[in-house]
C-alpha cells in the first residue's frame, strides 16, 4: 500500500470529485490524501469523509507545500490552470490539469517551460484520448489497417449548450469545444495540423451570438502528412451527446458510433426504434475518466505515455487559428508549439 | 455510515471477490465486514487487506454467529448452498444465494421454507435480470410496447464449455446452464413456465457426452399465458458470449443484441469488419453484478423486490422437466412451486 | 431470338403474372408465348397485350398440346398442381411448379415418378433459395466459413394471415407456410430433417384454431449431420414480413436480417427511428422470383441445379411430420423421399 | 399503347443502353423509338433488335426531325450536351439531358433559355435524387422531422478513379464528380448554396495532379437559410462506393447509409465480418436510373417536377466557385442562376 502515489485535487467541483470517486474505487496505486476548494463546506466535508478522503481544505497552496503529497490533479476554473500549474511543478508535484492548461498560447508555453524545468509529469485532460471507441480507432490506424490516412471527420455535437455566463468565459466554441476535437484530430491521425479554415453559424441560439460566440461550425484541417480533415460541431444534439470519428485511408476506411444506453430495439406497426446516444460526457466518457487517471498514475510510475505539454500547447494554438479564420474569412497557418 | 449494511461473504473464489469489490468501490449502504473460506490463506489476506475487508475467516459459522454482519453472501460450492442458506436464515441473516440454491427442488422448497419462516430477506443470483439490455428488455415488454406476447426467444451460448470435472457435479446444461435461461424466460414473459420440450446433443466435445451431458440443446417452453418460447443453447461460441433475447407480442418485437468491446468498424477491399461480443460473462454482465447487490441493499432495506424464493425453485422445475423430457423424447409438464 | 425457351403459364393469378412481366423484362433468354386461365377475360386480354404475349386462352391443356411450348409454369390452385404436372411431363413440357406440389406425400411420390420417366426439367418454386440474403448464407456456410453445423435458427413471421377461406384449404401452418422453412433448413445446412418436433397455438385469431389450424409455432428438427434447427413461425407480424436465419457452428455463427425501404435513420429527442423490414413478400422477394426463373431456364438448358423432385417430397414429408408432432405431442421421424 | 411518350435515344455507350434496356423492361408509358450514335454497327443494331428499337441511326439529327419522336435523352459525350439540348428544344422535343449540361455557366444559360422558349420539359441527370435512400432523407427532412437544418454531411467518395484520358476533360474533380453532390446539398436542405470554400489534394494518384486536378477534397457549404454544410470526396474507396449523408437540425438528425448485397454477417474467432457497399454506381443506383426516367415521363404528361433548368445551372456555378475557392484559398461567393 505504501508504494501508492499520494494524490491532491485542487478543485471540489463535479470534475474533482468524480476524478477522487474513481481513484478511490477504479482506480489502483493511488490514494486521495488533500482535497482542496476555496468553498469547502461541511457538504464537501461529508463528502470526502464517505470516501475516506482524509483532509478538505480551503486553500490549495496547502497541498502544494504537503510533502505527503505526489502529484496533484487541478480541477479548479480554467483561468487558473496555468498558475497553479506553475506552482505546483515548482513544488515537485507530478500535475494532472484538466483542459486548457491556458487560452493564451504564451501563458501555455510559459507554464510547459516550468513544468520542464522542473521535471515532473505532466498530463492534460484530453479524457476522449482514453474512450474506448477512439482507442480502438487509433489502434487500427496505428494497425495500418487503412493504409495512408487521406481524410478525417469528426462529428462532435454537445446535447445542450452550457449557460450563456459560462460561454462568456469560455473564450469561444473553439476553445472550450472543438479544442477536444483538434486533439482527438492529432491523435487519431498521428499527424500535426499546419492549417485550419473555419465556418461558423448562430442557429441554436440567438443570445449564444450576442456573446459573440456561434454554436455551429465546420472547421477544415490540413495535416503535416498531407490529409485533410473536417470537424463538424454543434452546441445541442436534441438527442444526446453525438461524439463520432471516421479516418479513410488509401486501404479503407474505420469509424466509431456513438453508446447506447441499450442494444434492444423495439419493432412495432410504425417503425424500429433503439436507443439515443448517451445524453451527457460523464455517461458517455465515465469510463474514460477513470483510464487516463490510471494512465496518469502508470506515467509518474514511468510506464505510460500521456497526453502532455505538446498536446496542451498545439490544441490551443489550432483553436486560435480557427477562431482567427472565422473572423478573417480565409484559412490560416496554425503555429506550432 | 452506521446504517450501512454489514455484509459477509462466504466463499473467496472468483465469484465472492467479485462480489467483495463491487461492494466495496460500486455500492453504496454496505460494507463488507468479513470473508470466510476454509481455503484461507495470507493471499486471501493480503487481498482482504487492500480492499479494507477486516476479517479473514476459515469457518464461515463464525460468520453467522457475528452479531455484527446483518446479510451474508453465499458464494460456496453449489453443493453447501441449501444447507448455508438454512443456518443463515436460522441465524436471523438476510441471505443473497448464488444460484442454484440446490440442484434437488425439494431441498430448495424446504430451504425456502426454513427462510420465510425466518422473514429474513432472501435473493438468488440470477445476475442478468439486472443487465442493461435485458432489463431494458422487460421494460419495454412490460410497458405493452409489443401487445400480448406470442413468442420467446432466447440465444445463450457460452464461449468456452467449463472443465469436465466441472461438468461432472453440475447438473448438466439444464441446470447449469439454461438454469438462467429458464429464469429469463419467466422474467422477460411475467408468466410461468407449464410444459417444456427438450433437445440435445453432443457437438462441443465427445467428452461431455462420456460424462452423461450434452452441449447443444432445444428447448421448447409453454407459457401460462399462451406463448410459446424457445431456447437455443451452446457450450461453445468461438465468436464470445452469446447472450441475446427476443420477444414477440401482438403488437410488435422486441430484442437485444450483444455488447461489444467498442463500436468500431473496418471497412476495406475485403469486407466491414466490427468487434466481436464481449468473451466472456465476467465482461459483460460486469455491471449487472453490482446492481444485483444494489438492489440486494434495497431490499435489505425494503426499497426493491428481488427475483427469490419463488425465482430459485422454479428455474430448477423447469431444469429438471427438460432433462426429463431430453431422456424420454416427449413434452414433460413443469411443476410449479 | 430463335433458341429462346418459350414458355406458357398456367394460372392467371397474382404470381402467374409476376412470372409473365419477369419473364418479358427482367429474364432473358425466355419468350412468354401463351398464358391460360378458366377465368380468362378481356382484362386479362388486355394486360398479355401489354406484356406482348400473343395467347390467352381458358384452357390449360390447349398450352400442353401446343407444339411451340417447351415450358410450362404452373401457377394454377395448388390441389390442382400434381395432376396439371404430369399432364404436363406427359406432353414433355419441362415444369416450373409452385409450391406445393401435393399436400399428400403419395401424391408427390407419383406424380415424380412421371416426371422422371418424361425425362422433362421439373422445378419446386422454393422461391426464398434464391434471395440474396439466403443464398449468401448458404455460400458462406458452405464455404466452411463456420465449420461443422450445429444449430440452425430460422424466423418466419408473415405480416398478416391469409383469409379464413384460404386457411381452410391450405392443409394447415406447416404445410401452406412453414413448408419455406422447411425447405430453408434443408437448403442453408445442406442436411436432412430425420425427426421433428412442434408445439404450436393460436395466439393471432381465435377464429384460425375455429378452423382446426394454428397461427403461432416453434417447430424442433434434427438433421441427418447432428445438428439441431428449431423454426418460430407466426401468421402475424405488425412490423412486416420477417425473414431471417442464423446458422452456429463450430467456427462461428452466420445469420441473416432483413431487408429495409431505406437505410435512412431520424435520430430525435424521443429515440432513433429506423425502417421496418419490408412489409410482403412481393416486395422482399422481387428479385427471387425471377432469379428462379433465370435458373429455371439455365436448367431446361442444362447449366444449373434447381430445387427439385427431392426437395418438392421431402418438404412435404415434414409438414407431415410437424403436424403429427403437434397433434401427438411427442417428436416424430421424418420419412425419407 | 398509342399514348406512350416515344423516345429516341441520342448516344448508345453504356448510360444510353442503361436508359434503353429500363424504358423497355422496367418504365411503362414509354416506348424506345430509335436510338443514334456515330459509331453505331452491327453489333448496336443486334442489340436494339433484342430490345425492340425499331431504329438505329449514325445521325442523331434524323432523330430531332423524326415527328414519331416526342422526347429525346441525350447520353452523347458531355460537351455536346448543351448543343444537342438547344437542337432538340428547337425541334420541340422534350430533352432528358445527362449531367452536365454545359462546364461553362454562360453556355448553360443561353441553353435554357433556348428550352425555356421552346417550352419543352427539360430534365438534367441527377439521378440521385431518385435513391430510394436519398429520396427517403428529403421526405424525413421536407416532414419537418429535424426541424429547422443546422448542418448538412456528404460523403461522395468513388470506388476507383475514372481514366486518366477523361480526367483531363472532366472539367475536374467539382465539375465532374462532385457536381452531384453539389445538386444533393440543394435537393437535401431544400435551400440555395451562397459560398463555397474548398480544400484539395491528391493522395490516390500522383498522375491526377499532373493533370491539374485534385482527388480528394472538403468543401464547406454556406446556404441561403443559415445552414452550413460539408462534403468530403474522394477518388477511390478501396471498400466500394461511399454514399452517405447526414443532416442534422433543431429537433435532431437524419442519415442514411450504403447499401450492401446481402445483410449476411459472420461471426467466428477474429471478427465480425459485413458486406462492404455495392461497389459501383451502376449496382448502387440502378433503380434510380429506372426512377428518374419514370419522372421524365410523368414530367412530360405534365404529373411530376423533374430537376431542372435551374438544378444544371446552379450546380456549375458550385462547381465553378469551389474550383476558384481552391485556386484561391479563400471562400467564394456563388453567383446565382
Amino acid at each position: 500500500m505504501s508504494t501508492n502515489i499520494r494524490v491532491g485535487i485542487i478543485g471540489g467541483g463535479r470534475i474533482g470529485k468524480l476524478h477522487a470517486t474513481n481513484m478511490t474505487t477504479r482506480v489502483s496505486g493511488v490514494d486521495v490524501v488533500a482535497i482542496a476548494d476555496p468553498f469547502a463546506n461541511s457538504a464537501l466535508e461529508n463528502w470526502a469523509v464517505g470516501w475516506g478522503i482524509p483532509k478538505v481544505l480551503k486553500e490549495y497552496k496547502a497541498i502544494l507545500t504537503d510533502p505527503d503529497v505526489d502529484a496533484v490533479l487541478i480541477c479548479s476554473p480554467s483561468d487558473t490552470h496555468a498558475a497553479i500549474s506553475q506552482e505546483a511543478a515548482l513544488a515537485k508535484k507530478h500535475v494532472f490539469c484538466e483542459k486548457p492548461l491556458d487560452q493564451n498560447p504564451e501563458v501555455v508555453r510559459e507554464t510547459l517551460e516550468v513544468i520542464n524545468k522542473a521535471k515532473v509529469v505532466f498530463q492534460i485532460g484530453f479524457n476522449r484520448r482514453f474512450d474506448h471507441n477512439f482507442r480502438a480507432l487509433r489502434t487500427a490506424i496505428a494497425d495500418g489497417s487503412i493504409g495512408d490516412i487521406h481524410l478525417l471527420c469528426i462529428t462532435s455535437r454537445d446535447p445542450e449548450p452550457p449557460p450563456l455566463e459560462y460561454i462568456r468565459g469560455s473564450g469561444g466554441l473553439f476553445m472550450d469545444m472543438a479544442i477536444h476535437d483538434f486533439d482527438m484530430a492529432r491523435f487519431l491521425t498521428g499527424s500535426e495540423v499546419v492549417k485550419v479554415h473555419a465556418a461558423g453559424a448562430v442557429l441554436v441560439n440567438p443570445e449564444i451570438g450576442q456573446e459573440g460566440d456561434i454554436d455551429t461550425a465546420i472547421t477544415t484541417l490540413w495535416f503535416e502528412n498531407g490529409a485533410l480533415g473536417v470537424i463538424d460541431n454543434s452546441r445541442r444534439a436534441t438527442y444526446g451527446y453525438d461524439q463520432r470519428a471516421e479516418v479513410f485511408g488509401s486501404k479503407g476506411c474505420v469509424s466509431s458510433l456513438n453508446d447506447t444506453p441499450s442494444t434492444v430495439r423495439v419493432s412495432d406497426a410504425e417503425c424500429v426504434r433503439s436507443d439515443k446516444p448517451l445524453f451527457f460526457f460523464l455517461e458517455r466518457y465515465a469510463e474514460s475518466f477513470a483510464e487516463e487517471i490510471r494512465d496518469f498514475v502508470n506515467a509518474v510510475n514511468k510506464n505510460a505515455e500521456v497526453p502532455g505539454a505538446k498536446d496542451a500547447l498545439n490544441s490551443v494554438l489550432i483553436a486560435h487559428a480557427a477562431q482567427k479564420s472565422l473572423e478573417t474569412g480565409g484559412p490560416v497557418d496554425v503555429k506550432r508549439g
